[in-house]
């Protein structure tokens, strides 16, 4: 039986990898990669520099050009299943490349259970009658990395805490919590929230660029607009989340 | 400056220590250790497994007693406040224990943001003039893990996720979410949930005795109680997380 492992890599730093990681990596034959073109080629080096650290085996590398998807269609959800369905395509012909006894890999960024599709994509191909075991390696996500860098809790004691989009903080706070994380904002959402509220901010968090930017949200959002920008322009691409505490 | 490194350990499997977390617990002098007991002698002698396993140079592992929590307060927050200050207590003769120009350590279970009251202690030593550098270092959190055992995602596309306490959720379905992950339930109260939702539950995650069950509620929440009440009576304690999902 073909063998894929979905490896969680952490969320920037190389040494966020876990020891069980280290060990799935020296066992995979194919190490499939999803090429998002030059903007992040900063992050595909990133999983080449993991490799060529704790990998001393032959290993095949496959890449497949990851589709474009389309960020102004209305229909968000709707958006995602078409972008996925053509990832699984890709997918599909990078699965061709596995001979019947060897393991793959897909290393994933942060965990692979947040805000990532590769487990869906897997689900799509085995729909298509496609055979294969999976194997989850959990991993240190970005919110775990932005607390750390904060040296906060994510939650307050005996508290909820929501993990969200910046897409959906616009829509407004979320009911029946005062601790949100967001991720994947393009748009500064934060912007819209109480002026009151606490913004514990990273972008680049466990990377060498790591910024980190933290204070009343009346008083810092214009900050982290500026340094977010002038990063964005000087590097090309950000990632960044933010963890919003109400008093 | 004294240093103290709180450190995340993962959830379970001593393979979810990040290489960072290696590199870390080599450069600690004093090991701190609040001890809960003879219950949990399993989780100590994991530490110690994990000391043994990646650290060679002579360091010091010194032991508090970590005070008891009243659970039967009325007052949760109170409770837990009256309980963090004994704790800081405790932690400040700890702290004696370390040199000028040491380094200290906390192991924390999972990932140090998450239901975990060291930062709020080491919060609580500052105020009162302790002095010392903190360093956090994020770990692999049992949600990620059970999430990895299930090979599921944690949340549904674009779509917002709560992480909460069985206490919470007892008193309803939080509001404006579909995906909750539950921690800290000692009463199974994912038995008061609508029986169409799904479960995803798991126990002793990442460890030998991992158990996973997952299903509709209305199927297997009587299942889940009695492997749950079996587990712990033969173990003498139970650690367990569920993720359920609105259909
Ligand atoms: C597609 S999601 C993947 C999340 C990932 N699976 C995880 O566990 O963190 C990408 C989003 O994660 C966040 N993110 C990931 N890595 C980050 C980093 N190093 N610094 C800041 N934010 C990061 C950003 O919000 C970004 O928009
Ligand atoms: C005090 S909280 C600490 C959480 C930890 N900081 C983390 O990141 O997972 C303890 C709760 O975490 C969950 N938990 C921790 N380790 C677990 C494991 N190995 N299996 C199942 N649940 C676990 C249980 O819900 C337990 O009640």
């Amino acid at each position: 039986m073909r063998k894929i492992l979905v490896i969680g890599i952490g969320a920037g730093n190389p040494d966020h990898l876990t020891v069980q990681a280290v060990k799935a990596l020296r066992t995979v034959d194919v190490f499939f990669v999803l090429d998002k073109g030059s903007v992040k080629q900063e992050l595909v080096d990133l999983r080449a520099a993991i490799l060529a650290e704790h990998v001393t085996r032959p290993y095949r590398w496959v890449e497949g050009r990851d589709p474009e998807r389309d960020r102004s269609a209305g229909d968000y959800v709707a958006a995602v299943g078409d972008w996925r369905r053509a990832r699984a395509d890709v997918c599909l012909s990078l699965l061709a490349e596995l001979g019947d006894d060897e393991v793959g890999a897909f290393l994933v960024w942060g965990d692979p259970s947040l805000y990532d599709s590769t487990l869906a994509i897997l689900d799509d191909l085995a729909d298509r009658g496609e055979e294969f075991d999976v194997e989850v390696i959990p991993g240190v996500t970005s919110v775990a990395a932005l607390t750390a860098g904060h040296r906060v809790a994510l939650n307050q004691v005996g508290k909820p805490v929501q993990v969200t989009t910046g897409r959906r903080l616009a829509e407004g706070w979320p009911a029946g919590v005062d601790d949100v994380a967001v991720m994947l904002d393009a748009k500064c959402s934060f912007e819209g929230v109480d002026p009151d509220t606490w913004i514990y901010w990273g972008a680049y968090l466990g990377m060498p660029d790591e910024i980190l930017v933290s204070g009343r949200v009346g008083d810092v959002a214009a900050e982290i607009r500026a340094v977010r920008e002038e990063a964005r322009a000087r590097k090309g691409w950000i990632m960044d989340t933010y963890l919003l505490r109400r008093p």
